[in-house]
This record gives C-alpha cells, sequence and structure tokens, in this order.
C-alpha cells in the first residue's frame, strides 16, 4: 500500500490540559505557552496544519470532561450528563444506566458542619482507604431499595454511585466548593418526585457517613497526629452514563487513552477506548512524561488512534504559577519531540491541542480558544512556524469547534462516511 | 442607478467539481490548484474577498449533490432525500413528489448474476436507447398500482422512476458498487411497509429487465461484436424530489444554471433554476469551456444569478491523474479570464469555489475544506493574492459553512432580507 493511503493510517492526538492562557504581564505580555522553549510543538506547527478551536463555543470557559467529549467529536452541549459518573467509571467503578454517581471529596467540618478544609489536609491514600471500607458498610436507616458504592481514589478524591429505580441527577451538590461555608443541604432541581427522592437519599446518606467518620479510629490517630479529620464527605457533579455511540462505531477506529486522571479516563471509557496503565503517569507536575510518550507510540501498534492527555498545565495554571506552567510546557514539548521521532509521520498524523484556557492570572478556565497544530503526510502544511495561541490562528484551519477536530482527523485517515452522492 | 447599487446587480457562481486537492509530492507539495498556471482565478482572489469552505461540516466527504444543495443555501442535512431523484430529474425524467427514483446503470453480468462490468463496456447511446424502449413495454407479473419510467442518458448511465402509493426510499441498493461481486437483493431499511413493498417491486422489476435484456437482439449483436452484453440494471440511490424553496422565492432572484452532468441539473432544476443548454458541453474533460463561459455571460442578461458547474476536476482526480488536473485547472481558468472580461464587473459579482476537495492519491472525495473567491464591486478585498486552498485560507472571508456562501452573496446583491428592526 502506498505510503500515506488507506487503512494503514494512525492518527494521536495529544491535549494538554489547561494549556492555553492569556497574555501575562510578567513574561512580556506572551503567554506561559509563548515564552517556552518548544522546538517539538514548533516543528508540528511549522510541518503542519494550525488554528484555534473553541472547545464548545466562543467565550464558554469548558470543564475537561465536557471538552475532552468534544474534541472527541461528540456534541457535548447534547450528550453530556454530569462530571460524576464520567469520574466515577474513570476510577475503575462500574456505573450502570440508570445509576446516580458523584464526585466526592473527605473533608474537615468543625461541629456546626462549617467547612474548614476541602481536601482534609490532602488526606494519604491508606487512610481514605481505611475510611471508605467503614463508608462502604454504612446501612440507609430507611429503605429505598437503593444501594450504593463509594470507593476513594487518589488521597481526599472518591466516587459515590447510587443505585436502584426512579433516580434523578436533577439535584444539587453538598460541596459548597469553599471553606468557612456551611455543608450544603442537597435539593432537588426539578419538581419530579425522582428527583425529591434522590436528594433524601443523598442527605441521609452523608448524615450516616458523618457519624461514622467522627467515631472512626482513623480519625482519632489523626486528631492526635495534629492532622485534619476527614470527618465529612461532601459530593457533587451528580451524573449518568452519557449514551454515546463508541469512537469504533462512529469511525470504525480502535482507539486507546494514555491519561491518568479519573475524570478523562472516564471520558475515555464511555467513548469506547482502551485505558492504557503508565506507570508513573499521576496526573501530577511530577508525572513521567517520556512514560507517557513510550506507552502511546506503543500502543500505535494495535489502535488506529491515541490520545494523550496531560494534567500538569493545568495544575501550574490553577496556582498561578505561570513560571511552572512554562517549565511543564517545555516538559510537554520534550515528550513531543520523542513522538515526532518515533510516530512514523509518513502514516501517522500528530495533532496537539488544550482542552481549554487556563489564565495563570484568574486561576480560572477561561472561554478563549485553544491552539491546535496537526502534522502528518497529506495535511495542507500553512507557513504557521510557532505553536501558541496567536500564532496558531494565522493558520489553514483558521477557527473550528472542538467536535470538528476528531471528523477532521478521521478524515486524514479516511474515517469519516461520505454523505450523498 | 449608481453603478454596483440596487436591482441591477448579478452574481455568477463557478463551481469546479472536485478542484480542491491535498499536496501532491510530486507537485513539490503543492496541490493542483497550487500548481496550475491561474492569472485568472488569481485576478479574482486579488481583487477579490476569500476563504475556505466546509461544503457540509469539517472532516465530511460530500458528494456533489448535497454539497451543490448546500452552496445555494439549502441546508443539506435537512433536505438531502437521495441521489436518485436529482439525477432524474437532471436527465429530463419528470418526478413527482411521492415517486421514488433510482441512478441505474445498463451492466454485465454472468449466469450467476455476478458483475462482470458495471459499464456494459461503457455501452454507446444507441444501443442503450434501444435497450430501454423494451425495458418501458416491460409489465409486472403482479399489479402493484404502480407505474414506472425508465430512461438512458448517456452511455451506461439511466434513470428509473418509480410512481405509485405508499412508496418508500428506505430501501438498498442492487447495485454492489465493484465487479466480481454478485447483484445485491434490494431490502427495506426500515420495518414500515412501505419500504417492504419497494423493495419487493424493485426486486421483481430488475429480475423482469434482466429476462428482457439477455434475450435482446441488441445483446446478441453486441455479443457478435465481442462487447460486454448489457445484460442487467443496476440501481442505487433510491430518492425522492427534496422538499425546497425555489431560489427566486427564497432571495427573490432569477436564476439558471449551465451544467452537463445530469445530477447538478437536477439539484438546480429542484432549487427552481432554468436549465441552460449548450452545444459540446459534456461533462467530460472534454467539454467546450468556453461555450459554457459564453452562456453564462450571455444569460446574466435575462438572469441574476448563473450557476456554472464543471465535471471536468473531479473526473481528473478520480482518475489520480494529477498532470490532468492540472490542465483541466488552467483551461477552467481561461474560462474564468473569459467572464471576468464580459461579466461586467461594476455590477457583477463572480464567485468561484469546488463543491469538495477530491484526492487525486486517495481518488476519494475528502473532508477538507474548499478555497473560495468573490470579486465585484463592493467585496473587501482582503490581499490574498493568489486563488489556492492555502492561501485564500488566509482571506477575508475566514471559514464558512457550504450553506453561507449563497447569502453571502445574495447579501452582496441585497436580495437578502433584514432580520429585526
Amino acid at each position: 500500500m502506498e505510503k500515506g493511503v488507506g487503512s494503514d493510517l494512525k492518527a494521536v492526538l495529544v491535549i494538554a490540559d489547561g494549556m492555553a492562557d492569556r497574555p501575562i504581564e510578567e513574561l512580556g505580555w506572551r503567554t506561559p505557552l509563548e515564552a517556552a522553549c518548544t522546538p517539538g510543538l514548533d516543528q508540528i506547527a511549522k510541518n503542519g496544519v494550525s488554528g484555534i478551536i473553541d472547545p464548545i463555543a466562543p467565550g464558554v470557559p469548558p470543564g475537561s470532561d465536557v471538552s475532552t467529549l468534544a474534541l472527541l467529536g461528540y456534541d457535548s452541549l447534547k450528550v453530556y450528563s454530569g462530571r460524576g459518573a464520567l469520574e466515577a467509571v474513570g476510577s475503575g467503578v462500574e456505573v450502570l444506566p440508570g445509576d446516580v454517581a458523584f464526585r466526592c471529596n473527605f473533608a474537615t467540618v468543625d461541629k456546626n458542619l462549617v467547612v474548614l478544609d476541602r481536601r482534609a489536609g490532602r488526606i494519604a491514600n491508606q487512610d481514605a482507604t481505611k475510611l471508605s471500607a467503614s463508608l462502604q458498610k454504612v446501612k440507609l436507616k430507611k429503605s429505598y431499595n437503593v444501594t450504593f458504592l463509594f470507593k476513594n481514589t487518589v488521597q481526599h478524591r472518591a466516587s459515590l454511585v447510587i443505585r436502584g429505580h426512579s433516580l434523578s441527577t436533577a439535584i444539587s451538590d453538598s460541596d459548597p466548593e469553599a471553606t468557612g461555608k456551611p455543608v450544603l443541604e442537597v435539593k432537588p432541581l426539578d419538581n419530579l418526585p425522582e428527583a425529591k427522592r434522590t436528594a433524601k437519599i443523598v442527605n441521609e446518606l452523608m448524615q450516616e457517613f458523618h457519624k461514622v467518620l467522627n467515631e472512626h479510629s482513623v480519625n482519632q490517630d489523626r486528631a492526635k497526629r495534629k492532622l485534619p479529620m476527614a470527618n465529612m464527605v461532601l459530593c457533587r457533579g451528580a451524573g449518568t452514563i452519557p449514551k454515546i455511540n463508541p469512537i469504533y462505531e462512529v469511525f470504525g477506529v480502535k482507539a486507546a487513552c494514555v491519561a491518568a486522571v479519573p475524570l478523562i479516563r472516564g471520558v475515555c471509557k464511555v467513548a469506547g477506548m482502551k485505558l492504557l496503565n503508565v506507570k508513573g503517569a499521576t496526573g501530577t507536575i511530577q508525572t513521567d512524561y517520556m512514560a507517557k510518550a513510550r506507552i502511546a507510540v506503543e500502543a500505535l501498534k494495535s489502535n488506529d488512534f491515541v490520545l494523550v492527555h496531560v494534567k500538569a498545565t493545568d495544575v501550574a495554571s490553577h496556582d498561578g504559577n505561570f513560571k511552572l506552567k512554562v517549565e511543564v510546557v517545555e516538559k510537554i514539548d520534550e515528550m513531543l519531540h520523542f513522538m515526532l521521532d518515533h510516530v512514523g509521520l509518513d502514516s501517522t498524523y500528530l495533532a496537539v491541542t488544550a482542552d481549554h484556557t487556563t489564565s495563570c492570572v484568574t486561576g480560572n478556565h477561561e472561554g478563549d480558544p485553544v491552539p491546535v497544530s496537526i502534522t502528518g503526510p497529506y495535511v495542507r502544511r500553512d507557513g504557521v512556524a510557532e505553536f501558541g495561541e496567536r500564532s496558531c490562528a494565522k493558520g489553514g484551519l483558521n477557527r473550528i469547534r472542538g467536535m470538528d477536530l476528531m471528523p477532521t482527523l478521521m478524515g486524514l485517515l479516511e474515517k469519516t462516511r461520505k454523505f450523498g452522492a
């Protein structure tokens, strides 16, 4: 078969979480991406076609879940059904259709249920695991004909899945998302009996959890060690499994994902992608970037499409640490340099983008567009010489929506279906 | 009346079928359009506003029918109702609402109904006409209260229209679209009785056609002359007339079309455009480009909008003949040069685009965007100096959808309605 034509074509998409930014005064009004030394990213731009992407729509700051869904080709505005289920699935918790799942935090509250620490001092995994085991044994006072699964993941993070008839995701969070504020009562968000019932169940469960945690030996021990007690569970993002067709059905490709954070792993899992495990990939600043690159290159042998997600850029952004963000971008650049050398660019398309803009100044996700570059055998190279928010805006892709990227890539792979005669 | 203002404004849209391409190694990684010498096209870009168009959506490879519908301002995703009716209408066969029409081929099959030649040796028109006359006399064994029209067009091409109550387009093709494969049984594609009934009628008709063709004197004569027998009719693209408002209702303009291929003529006919006949316009590489240009210029006297369609670029692309494609582009350029000199650019807008990308490397329609340039009295000239896939991407129109082009042109003609106060 001729090079670059037909079914041997592959694609890698690298998503750097929150990598895009706004110009920063201390960087001479450059963005961290523009200020960083990025020969790998620039090579992709130079030998590629570039543009900017609105993950959802201009001005709309997306979460990483809705943006990753969009970048995988789904219409998030239609299919997104809450964070909870995606994160649970990504943590290895089974979520079935009809289940309602939550993202949870172990937290520290005072006797008036005012939140003192939303992360219980970033509680160690072994403590959280012991607490979780006890919570799983909790019985609801009244039987609602429901069961639940509670599982801690990393540090203070956990998932809760409620299973039973007549459940609803139309309920509010108990997590006030700030310290110094009381734990919120979960309330129904519509007038249907399912929402009232679900809110009641969750409130009761949270009360029972609080009782068990308050008296738990792990917490008594933490108090002795002057560590914040993990005496409350905060829940948010009630969600169900989105009803989407897996990528292999939409485009007929075998797809795999290299990601450490549960939320992104969950998105990829519901999209029918194979989740690859990488030793040393942690979803933190200290993640093993090169290990991710090596696994991604390896995965290309048995997959048509590989998604690589790196969380560290977003972590640095939320901390407002633009110097660290520059360093992380340069680590990602090394990772891309390795990929450029090893993916086989005569038959593989390599694309790089961010899932959203995160401003180091505001510390927030922003609705500004993100840059994208695609290199590979038959792209229309456009003369863009650097990968950056402003340089890519001059590229040949112009401005597209997040959900247009996957059809663009799959079109290059000859995997999009013809419409019409 | 001041020049370039008001009701004397006109527009010509030239659509070169499949003219856009991907960079080709043998052309120094230029596209055929970029490699061709195109002073006329470049003049349009230089004195115009340019951009790129996604005929349907990024990455989606469109057929010429859905793309032309889109370029005429219609939302193909909503109104497209199959190829068959459009091609029949374009061949001069009447198709009424409720009729189901098919694109057909005369083909050669062996005694096991395995397809040996999908075009029966590109059978000559006079043979096909005699065979068609006999087919039109076929009676279905069982009366379904339906009638049919069978008409050959050019060489092996033909149209079949079935008329009667309770018909459906939700049926599969009998054409396997490959040699060495058996003729397919037409099957219903939904569970409604209309689809079952229509499939049954078509299958029975194809069997009767086969009997008549097998014994036909034309075929016995072809066998003697060592020509492939046209002993089968293959059908595909079951379709009805799309429900669309004609262009004169949408924009209040008189519109005409200069096109040779039945599919495009059909699209223009259902859009309420006048179909102009051009001696020497054949839909092939050898078409009389200049005759088309002259008729288009002439048609401007009595029409506000004239569409000129040239098929040859697509023909060269499907054959993978990029050198020929360069030559065809240069022929089209001469045609445009003539138009530039004769349309009267102080009161006429001249636009040029392609209906889709066709790759000379893959031979397929691709989902990559196509370039567009519009020149005329009041466009915002943007400094783009050449007409090409990549140069136009830097133009002032940026990236638009196919269905946005017609309102853009009609806006320049003061023919779009104000929305709001």
